[in-house]
């Protein structure tokens, strides 16, 4: 996505007000449906309010219930390695593939390429093609409702994209994206190619319209609603969406995966996962002593949000620690040595699973 | 391509001042070259100053004598069926192809979508398979060296277009292509997939970086230059061009395959192509009387212009007729009937060969 937006600035800082927004958005929050699934089913993000609103949520969850055909879809910005921050989206994907979706997924080396993030449109294709999709497959998916993608080697992409640049102006684009007069004509038009990924699960070849659902950070709602209004002007139908909260860099700011310092890549290694979450921004007391006398703020610790939003599947282990944090008879260095465990044990088997995966990357790929 | 120019308007006035044009633009006369070939070897356009100055030709040139690789491209707008005036794009190709010349000719669906000249993208499809490239075929090009493709169909177009959309910017496109707030993003876009579709035949699939001639109107010289000076930042060989003077639309203004009263169309019946000749734009004397008396002017009588642009091999005739009509001794009606037994003549030819062709599209897509 491009990138251009004051939620995220205010996301680093840990003190995002997620009912502000909310309503800034015009976004429903999510609970009411999150409430009738059978709460064993429901991965800890969507228990632990991680994923907190939607748009039209509605026609997913009927979807669900009534076993009817439906879509999820996330993209990928293969400008360098996946990282644990890709996981969100990807764990969501997992989450509709198991309630019946078909997951496809666009890996946009074009945006990597058109918005600078590698020096050649090759380099991105090969790293999608090379680091991405394995490390996507190595995560579970179901290999025949799973339909991934590379953007330019896709041809009904441009077609699609063309379809719907017809349907719009250069100056409502323009309001979303923000474009100077430097921008290149690859960057304005990959706003359409954007909408054009979210709205090819509804192609005829694919089986038509349908409902789809995008698990999205809320600072990419402008692109949704622009893939909304598309989609409603050629026929197809809207695109839900699902809102998550934004998940800390290392650093206690925003993670990027072409800061190596600020995110823990699918690659990594068991000693540079150590060093990275050892350097990790702390929300504990600034010594022992004032740590177990005033406590720490589990809200702004790298190492228990970690937990929270992907490394710890008990409810209440994360609810021990984090009120224990906050009482101060639960250690920085305790939480960060849970997370390191908890991270080598999770990167050695996907690293096992995607050297495998390797091999099957073509019955992956969307035919 | 967008239509943007004063120069299209001067044109149609029949009024053209080529050697100002030149000048303005910054080309060649071609003369020096097409000297060296034997005459007996080159069309009518030729010998005749249709084909009046180039960009960059002497590569070309070397091309033919040294018998080395290189192509020539004409783009094709599906936007309604060919006419006649397609032809003298098409005929260049047929004599580059004789020199050697691999043909590329892209047929650009997505410019008549996004510049609103159908109303579908599927409608400029069909247009293009079952129309454009069966009348392309039927004109004789040879199998194997020649390479059509549908422009959203070849995903290589795309592929390139982001690779050349990143060396550029929205502010250059903007002085040449002239958008407003209202443009949409595929047209923006199209500008730089109209530089892919030229630099497309020097791609590795294709042999890699060669000569290419791109024989225009001197009107497209901007986008020429758009293309060229990509090609240069992209590691290609910067494209040959060569220009061609206009020819008029039957009632004297311009020609346009939108408007049936100016163009005949290589599927007209021959009472159309009747009808049409006869009611063209004359310039000679306003009776016969004063025709006689005061002679005619065959620079701006259509059915003179056709003939020397297209349908009389002969220059001695050609010469003969000019002459005559100058000087009152041959009148409108005799050329009209030569004409339009010119055309029926071919049309009757071609219209055979294109039901035949219909069988063969495949053969000639670009692979």
């Amino acid at each position: 996505m491009a990138e251009k937006s004051k939620v995220t600035v205010a996301a680093v800082e840990g003190e995002v007000d997620y009912d502000a927004l909310m309503k800034e958005f015009g976004v429903e929050p999510i609970e009411e449906f999150l409430k009738k699934f059978d709460k064993k089913n429901l991965p800890p993000m969507y228990r632990r309010g991680v994923v907190f609103a939607h748009r039209n949520f509605g026609r997913i969850y009927e979807s669900i219930i009534n076993k009817k055909k439906f879509a999820v879809l996330t993209g990928f910005n293969p400008s360098g390695p996946p990282h644990l921050g890709n996981l969100l989206f990807l764990k969501q994907a997992l989450f509709f593939q198991e309630m019946g979706a078909d997951v496809f997924i666009p890996i946009s080396n074009d945006e990597t390429y058109v918005f600078k993030k590698q020096a050649s449109l090759e380099k991105a294709t090969q790293i999608a093609y090379e680091q991405v999709i394995p490390d996507i497959i190595a995560l579970g998916f179901k290999k025949k409702k799973t339909h991934i993608f590379v953007s330019t080697e896709e041809r009904r992409v441009y077609e699609l994209a063309v379809k719907l640049s017809a349907k719009t102006t250069f100056s409502t684009i323009k309001a979303i994206f923000g474009f100077d007069n430097e921008t290149n004509p690859g960057a304005i038009f990959y706003t359409i190619v954007q909408a054009a990924h979210i709205l090819l699960p509804q192609l005829q070849d694919f089986g038509g319209p349908k409902p789809t659902v995008v698990p999205i950070g809320i600072d990419q709602d402008p692109y949704m609603r622009l893939s909304r209004d598309l989609a409603e002007k050629a026929g197809f139908v809207k695109p839900s969406s699902t809102y998550h909260k934004f998940m800390l860099g290392l650093q206690g700011g925003k993670m990027s995966g072409s800061k190596p310092e600020t995110c823990i890549y699918l690659n990594e290694k068991p000693d540079s996962v150590r060093r990275k979450v050892w350097r990790a921004f702390s929300g504990g007391g600034a010594t022992l002593q004032e740590h177990k006398e005033k406590g720490g703020n589990p809200d702004i610790d790298v190492a228990c949000q970690y937990l929270y939003f992907l490394f710890e599947e008990s409810d209440k282990k994360v609810s021990e620690i984090f009120s224990g944090y906050r009482n101060g008879s639960v250690f920085t260095g305790e939480v960060k040595e849970l997370l390191i465990k908890r991270i080598t044990d999770f990167l050695k088997e996907h690293q096992k699973a995607r050297e495998k995966a390797k091999k099957h990357v073509d019955d992956y790929m969307l035919k």
